[in-house]
């Protein structure tokens, strides 16, 4: 029986929904790849970290997080290790960095990943920050040290979009890509359509908790941006950062644009798009269009996001996640892992 | 540098954009896999049939057939050779069958791929008979034997369907399937919606070539049964030939089940569902359905198609593919080839 290793950098909402989906997958992981998982260490902001050679009583820790929004001390609690120390010095076969998107430089968790490559280990993020800002420096330290760089769930949850461009678009080059890739911003759009107001639906999304404490991120479209600068990265090889996406938010949009759009039977969508200029420059843009109802991008409702890519041999194919919820994030991250224990 | 021998078993529109594409790849598969492909045997119904052991000249063959309509003599034709004959005497490696499908039974192309499959070949098919009435028969016979059976070109032509299931979505259970995917009663049901009548818009189809000269199949929904049975399948393994498939084409909508359904802001689409009812029996059905302007669904417009996957863990994908040309059929055995190349 093979043993992998993992630690867990965060542990809110997707850590969480990971670790239950390891702990139901635990049997037929071991049965199917004769492979033993087990999560050494687990590191938080606020709930203290946990290390632990023989594997961590996750199903413990998931309780305890839950009952006490801490830790428990006897749990193999560390008073003295920082995610960073933790990075560089456990003994661990793969990193999860799961910490939240630092927007203006993605610099603490692109510090997590290149620990962890620099040592040779592989790494999982679900944190966009490293992809947006370092692509090609993690992507080569990766190549070099011969381990795994992966980050499926930076961009639509679980739905396949790295895996699928390893995979079945392998072949094709790609030479454009647009999309509706930020939740909040979609549904602040598809609520003020119903004829409420802009103010009124955040201070609702914040109560109901899909919309950030701080949803300026999202407004202003640097949430888009980033995963603009992820995509012109990954698909396009563009080394770009979210400073080089040209980015405007909805924050100015009005009833009045919306009633606007409505008369000309369109509505207005948050849209992303990469396009290579007559130079052969990859530029990727975010900014509100109206979109005529008869378009698919039209129907993409509330949290939904949706994405299509142009090839030069398969034509142009559109992807649709509705709806998610944090499984799907979970997903993401095992599929990344199962990606690593199948070598695929 | 290995060498990797093609037997192709028809050589329509297909065909011949497959062979173009193994042209334009062919130095970026010898300098990427170590790896020649050649073509030794094309077998056609009308065209005579070739047979080189060294290696058929393909722009030769494709200028030949676009001159004359048949192949020359001398190319390495083969006066007394059937496609049965050479699937079973020929020395290749793999069976790429092109032929058109049999409504009925499948039997000619599964006949092919059995024969293939027998002797240790690896087997694609364009063709989704064999999928449709002999998947599992056929499935474990490549598994007995070691090699490889593919068909992502069945379903959506190249968009990866049956690649996303070995890929992103091998950890999944598809629990539910439905989708459009008769392109040729999409087009009639969009240009119906505009005023026009269905016999018109099928002569005006069959006249510009994508309608088929025998509409029925299509329009009384066998095509899509067929679809459906692939499906149910593959991504359910249901054992289900399309004669299980409850079936209701277009063949009854009127001019006036059009205005009734636009009066309740709805269009008509012929809509593929997979289910399992409350036994577990997996049901296939086709059937029109009254699909709301609203819905993604209500967007898909002319010869483009949909594909929505409901999973346990990944939550609902859809993708869709945009009015597809010849090339995305190539695109997609291409990609089962390079699967065969990888030992993906």
């Amino acid at each position: 029986m093979k043993e992998l290793k993992l630690a867990l950098i965060g542990f809110g909402n997707a850590g969480q929904a990971f670790a239950k989906m390891l702990l139901e997958k635990e049997e037929e992981v071991r049965k199917k790849y004769n492979t033993r998982i087990t999560v050494v260490a687990i590191t938080t902001k606020t709930r203290g970290n946990l290390i632990d050679a023989w594997g961590i009583d996750l199903d413990k820790a998931l309780k305890n997080v839950q009952n006490s929004g801490r830790f428990d001390k006897i749990l193999g609690f560390s008073e003295n290790s920082t995610s960073q120390s933790i990075v560089d010095k456990v003994d661990y076969d793969v990193l999860v960095e799961l910490t939240p998107l630092e927007f203006s430089s993605g610099k603490i968790a692109a510090n997590h990943i290149r620990g962890a490559l620099k040592r040779g280990k592989h790494a999982i993020t679900a944190n966009k920050g490293p992809v947006a800002w370092a692509w090609k420096e993690l992507t080569e330290l990766a190549e070099r040290n011969h381990c795994r760089f992966l980050y499926e769930t930076t961009i639509m949850d679980g739905t396949p979009v790295f895996n699928m461009k390893r995979g079945s678009l392998r072949l094709c080059e790609i030479t454009g890509v647009k999309g509706i890739l930020n939740s909040a911003t979609n549904y602040i759009l598809c609520e003020m359509e119903k004829g409420r107001k802009m103010e009124e639906i955040i201070e609702d999304g914040k109560e109901q908790g899909f919309i950030e404490a701080n949803p300026a991120n999202d407004i202003e479209g640097h949430d888009a941006a980033a995963k603009v600068a992820v995509l012109a990265n990954v698909f396009m090889g563009a080394d770009m950062t979210p400073l080089d996406v040209e980015c405007e938010g909805i924050q100015n949009i009005t009833e009045l644009d919306i009633k606007n759009a409505a008369e000309k039977n369109a509505v207005i969508k948050l849209m992303c798009r990469i396009e290579k200029d007559e130079n052969g420059k990859i530029r990727g843009k975010v900014a509100p269009e109206e979109v005529d109802k008869k378009d698919i991008y039209a129907s993409i409702e509330g949290t939904s996001s949706v994405l299509t890519i142009q090839t030069d041999l398969m034509g142009t194919l559109t992807v649709i996640e509705e709806a998610p919820e944090v499984q799907q994030s979970a997903y993401g991250i095992f599929a990344d892992l199962m990606a690593i224990v199948e070598k695929d």
